[in-house]
């Protein structure tokens, strides 16, 4: 394999994107790849500062429009510093979240339009869309319970917005899997975690005929 | 008049917009009109705080397109927070620099393209564009010249560009004048102050009927 692979993980609050990403990178090193994971905005110093803008929860003001230009912003440094360089050596690239976390939370479910953020968040990262994603399917219900019982995170502020918008999140990232089903491949995350893995990598297989 | 005027003033380095848009303020507010002046990122914090990452030197990684989004949240955030409420409020607002900035120095002369640069402050802007922009025509040596010859300000980065790139960012200003002639209206600005002023009066007059 000469070129790197560009893999997103997305689902709502209470998925297990953290447990999945890990347990990936795991067995897809024990099988001799060269694997990065990531998250924006991934360390990298210009997107924290335009992360810890978003974050200022003096920020009271802050528009629903300004947040989503500094999300794309935030995303078009982590792209060009992290993501394209690490492609370009080769690596499996596994990025929790990407694009459709802002086409799903504000485009579709604040209702900005996911059109309209798709728009922003093609000039931020251009061609480099994701060869795949995995949608981590699971109801806000039964997301929301498995934090309520502590998985491993704390309750952030997301996760305090009504049930009502994370079945809107649910909805847009169903929407957007019916826009694009050969990149966005859902499976079911209401499972045991080696289960949920098992999925994936079945996914990853058929998708690039490794693991 | 009831409602408010939106105008903005635009022009290459060294055109006189800051003589201009005082001189401006001070006309109007003499006729008897509620003026407020004003330029990006206008003393919003969020915006202050986005133009601090876009001036910090040590940002040497920025990305031209990271940059790009970065200034339309900040214009963005500027325009929620203090222009168009003055605008409701029925305040001739004076904006020293909008949209055709960014189209003219991002889009044409550093080469990122007018129409995408346009898509993404359309996002930010929405159907807020100005009712009039003045565009301060000048060669970019005349503009250059009267900088060195110290026209009240410091040099700053953009002035320190070679002359090929002023040049793009005039012509960038013409073509965006040839697209818009109705709302950008270009003035002599290589004229005596009081000139310009005539000449920038004469045109609000002509476009509101009243000076």
């Amino acid at each position: 394999m000469n070129n790197g692979r560009f893999i997103t993980i997305e689902g709502g609050e209470g998925a297990g994107k953290t447990t999945l990403i890990q347990a990936l990178a795991h067995t897809l090193t024990a099988s001799g790849h060269r694997v990065m994971t990531t998250r924006e905005p991934g360390g990298i110093p210009i997107a924290e500062q335009i992360r810890s803008i978003i974050l200022d929860r003096s920020n009271t003001m802050m528009d629903a429009r300004t947040e989503a230009l500094l999300y794309a912003a935030a995303r078009r440094q982590h792209l060009t510093e992290k993501v394209s360089p690490a492609l370009e050596q080769g690596y499996i690239v596994i990025c929790d979240r990407f694009i459709d976390s802002s086409l799903a939370y504000q485009g579709h479910a604040r209702g900005l339009g996911i059109e309209e953020i798709r728009s922003i968040n093609r000039f931020a990262i251009g061609t480099m869309m994701p060869d795949l994603t995995i949608y981590m399917d699971i109801t806000p219900e039964q997301g929301l319970e498995r934090i309520r019982q502590g998985a491993g995170r704390e309750v952030n502020r997301l996760d305090l917005e009504g049930l009502s918008f994370h079945r809107r999140v649910r909805e847009g990232y169903l929407l957007l899997r019916d826009q694009e089903p050969e990149r966005i491949i859902p499976i079911n995350a209401h499972q045991e975690p080696d289960k949920v893995l098992q999925a994936a990598l079945s996914v990853i297989h058929e998708r690039f005929g490794w693991i």
